[in-house]
């Protein structure tokens, strides 16, 4: 690498927070800016923000338009929402100004699967830019998904697919075991449900990603979510489930070929989930059975696969890119 | 897809044949030629040669250059031999052609790595011609290397990386037993060691392509190949393993920063091998610890590669690329 990428955190949540201290870390990485609206945040320097103990020099703003001009990033960290509509004039600011784009929003993964209109603007502006976005992350986005897609490069054919992911969420930080409702009543968890911003977010991108990955004309894609009760007490570091409280989510995902189920994504979180791992089984010649040992641990690992595509998107072909249409992810230093 | 790939095959040995075996039952391509010297094989139906049991209306020709410019194919399934300047003047023609490669020629894994100057000089070629080259497989390629890079994409930190492929050679094809030298005496190993073409080819390689993708400053790489000794008699389907004989190979990859091993590749292969399988551990932050249970099948795994990769290498920027900058290979149909 002959000099660093200059890159702009935009957006400051957990994940972008995260990510913006991990790329603070990488010597291939110049992080230059920070973009957030939250006024707490605005205006402090984000050493102080991830209680570095020190000044970064990179002080927080909101005006991401004037932030980008004068900056002149070669890529944002993009961490602000799970919704294309909610991205969309972001990122195409980001286009216009000729920056590319790691993105957290889930839909991303695979832009065109619920909000094909925006697809299309996106791919439009970012190939007018000369710059590519991408959404990645680890679920949607490697655990249950672009995993698989990887292990049946090495077969001949595949006629299902099977991927597991057990989270031990009381080995998690709280806002993970608050996702998942750990320590609700099921009659609250319903209502949680109902509000739609409710457990994990992504599934179905899962399912659809696994689909164009593999070439399965699937003509329906479905999930079920449903709580994990506890069937004893159990303490976290955070909070005590009682039994018969919630315990965390149990998430299924299936994409389906007429009446047959050719893609199922079973996810588990829940506190006290036993043997938490990341597991694939495609039904394949020759048959394929992975297994990540403890699983892959989430907050980390979603930062730091954001930050591992900096380098890939900022040399891919512009336009509005998948993690499957980029180069493979990999550890940047 | 909007239309098949034209493909050729080039080169008709048993990796080859058994990709073109493959290519013929993909609906996304169309394989229009076959190129091999062997004069047993030219002038016959790739049907007769794969004993289909009906003929294909491709007959395997001698002269490449002809059958090329002929079928100006999209790309060549090219699978002629392990070292660079065999291959080089092969692949010289496919680029002057404008014929994108997927080859499985185990030097090109790393092309500038033992060969800096024909790496240079195939790349000018690919660029002149528009096309991309790209060398890839299963071991190496995939199982002990790419799999490990894809790994690291949700870590923050690699500190070392240790890969163990363990193969049952007993379960695999006569001349894969024969390669690893099941049943031949220690000091006929020896022997066949000194020839330099005895045992698995890519090791270096696989070390070669680990450091390059996680940034390893590596002064140094080195191996060891050594004769596991069978226990007690063993019988395969082909052949018998006394006590006392050569069981297979056991082959070691090290890279070295400094005097520290921060890559290490466990490679058994012998009859009998217990608990075959392919092992990824990433010293890193978190901590990564990835399996195939049963291991992954090496020759069918090969030829599905290198299928599998043929979409990705025409969609590549054009140059000689590697498994690091092309696409994430993933099953085609």
């Amino acid at each position: 690498m002959s000099s660093a990428l200059r890159v702009v955190s935009f957006g400051l949540g957990p994940i972008g927070l995260a990510a913006a201290r991990l790329a603070l870390q990488k010597t291939s990485i110049q992080l230059v800016g920070a973009i957030d609206v939250d006024p707490a945040k605005v205006g402090k320097d984000l050493g102080e923000l991830l209680e570095l103990g020190r000044s970064t020099g990179v002080l927080v703003e909101s005006n991401a338009e004037a932030a980008l001009q004068r900056l002149k990033p070669d890529a944002i960290l993009h961490c602000t929402s799970s919704f294309m509509p909610m991205v969309k004039d972001q990122l195409l600011l980001a286009a216009r100004c000729g920056v590319n784009v790691v993105s957290s929003t889930e839909e991303l993964l695979v832009p065109d699967f619920q909000n094909p209109a925006i697809a299309k603007e996106l791919d439009e502006a970012a190939k007018a830019g000369g710059v590519s976005i991408l959404g990645t992350g680890v679920n949607p986005g490697y655990a249950m998904d672009f995993v698989a897609a990887v292990a049946s490069a090495v077969t001949f054919d595949v006629r299902s697919v099977k991927c597991i992911r057990v989270v031990d969420a009381g080995t998690r930080r709280l806002p993970l075991q608050r996702k998942v409702g750990a320590g609700i009543t099921t009659s609250e968890f319903q209502q949680q449900m109902a509000t739609g911003k409710f457990g994990h977010i992504g599934m179905r991108e899962s399912v659809a990603l696994l689909a164009k990955a593999l070439d399965f004309k699937v003509d329906r894609i479905d999930q079920t979510v449903e709580p994990v009760i506890a069937p004893e007490d159990y303490k976290t570091p955070f909070l005590t489930v009682k039994e018969g409280q919630v315990a965390g989510i149990r998430n299924h995902g299936y994409g389906y070929v007429g009446k047959q189920t050719v893609l199922h994504l079973d996810l588990a979180m829940y506190v006290g989930a036993p043997d938490p791992r990341d597991e694939i089984l495609l039904d394949s010649t020759p048959p394929i059975h992975l297994k990540f040992l403890g699983g892959i641990a989430g907050d980390q690992a979603t930062a730091a696969i954001l930050v591992n595509n900096l380098h890939g998107v900022v040399a891919a072909q512009p336009g509005l890119r998948t993690v499957l249409d980029v180069a493979p992810p990999r550890l940047c230093r």
